[in-house]
């Protein structure tokens, strides 16, 4: 029996199957889709995925992600240089930005520390995180504060852990971002240590 | 505050986000993944996005995706010319080859009927259908059967019923596949509609 499935479609089948959250029967759905629509759409995908390979490039300093040697928050001077906030990864960026409630400068490890997946810190950027803290006491202005915003995860943890310990002598308060309950949430359906964290975290009214 | 989302990004985020089932969140993730992996991924993924339009071709009989103008289907000599399967989409061959089932030839409509959406017959590859039947008959040999692959929809159940109207003089048999409850089901779940057609359908043992 010759296969129904012919060469271009199965590779494209396969190239979607490889995205991470995408299974065969969805990379199917999406090529058909694909197949069907107007010619423009498959190509506007293509030339923007080549794009985003030619054109985007991390940034020098916080390793966010650029189309220049500095991204946009770094190369903006209205932003509070006394204040950086760690996160794991560029996506983590967008969404602390989206609530316009912090004015400072970023930094992005790319990972977090996991002794199980052989993440140190050498594989991610931490002698750059701790290199601007230095250079910024060097300087005489010393970091004011560092939030340290990674997950609320193990890994996530076990790296603010790491991170305050090796920065509290540089940069004048490191802190943690609070873990509670979501806003929303139900006390009824939290886990217990998400409980032990929102008592733990409590504060007076 | 400058936006924190370079244009490439924000472009490649966009394109994914408009296909279907992929939203925004997913869209983000896609790109953020796309950025961090080895260079070849994203580009195997645009080069097959472009092969997939410049190479695939639809069928010129039974309008199955090609890279010929016939499709590998109709190009064997050993499949049953006298058994015809009416399907809605080029994925649903796929699904019925898996099952190795049945041997004949397909012929794909590319939708169903669907007045609520403005489909009607001559939008689909009806007329297609409906002359090959008839050059068969014409030529001597009309189909020994049909079967009508529809979705159990609304708008397949009504595609179905619209198409063996048309083709019943001049086919042998006009089939429909059965309906009721999914192998590995729950009686105890299934939708009344479901248990009706199950009881309809039954069979003697």
């Amino acid at each position: 029996m010759a296969s129904p499935l012919i060469e271009p479609v199965a590779r494209l089948i396969e190239a979607f199957a490889r995205l991470p959250g995408i299974g065969p029967k969805t990379a199917q759905r999406l090529t058909y889709h694909l197949l069907r629509a107007p010619d423009a759409e498959a190509r506007v995908l293509a030339a923007a995925l080549v794009d985003v390979r030619d054109k985007v490039v991390f940034c020098d300093r916080c390793f966010n992600i650029s189309d220049q040697p500095l991204c946009p928050i770094c190369r903006d001077p209205g932003r509070d240089q006394t204040r950086l906030c760690v996160v794991e990864e560029p996506l983590d960026v967008l969404a602390l930005e989206r609530t316009s409630e912090f004015k400072g400068l970023y930094h992005v490890l790319h990972g977090a520390i996991s002794p199980i997946d052989g993440i140190g810190p050498d594989r991610l950027k931490v002698r750059e995180l701790l290199g601007r803290a230095d250079e910024a006491k060097r300087g005489g202005e010393p970091f004011v504060e560092v939030i340290l915003a990674t997950n609320p995860t193990l890994e996530g943890e076990a790296t603010a852990m790491y991170l305050a310990e090796r920065l509290e002598d540089t940069v004048g308060l490191v802190s943690r971002i609070a873990r509670g309950l979501p806003v929303g949430g139900d006390l009824e359906y939290a886990d217990e240590v998400t409980l032990i964290r929102a008592l733990q975290g409590r504060r007076a009214v």
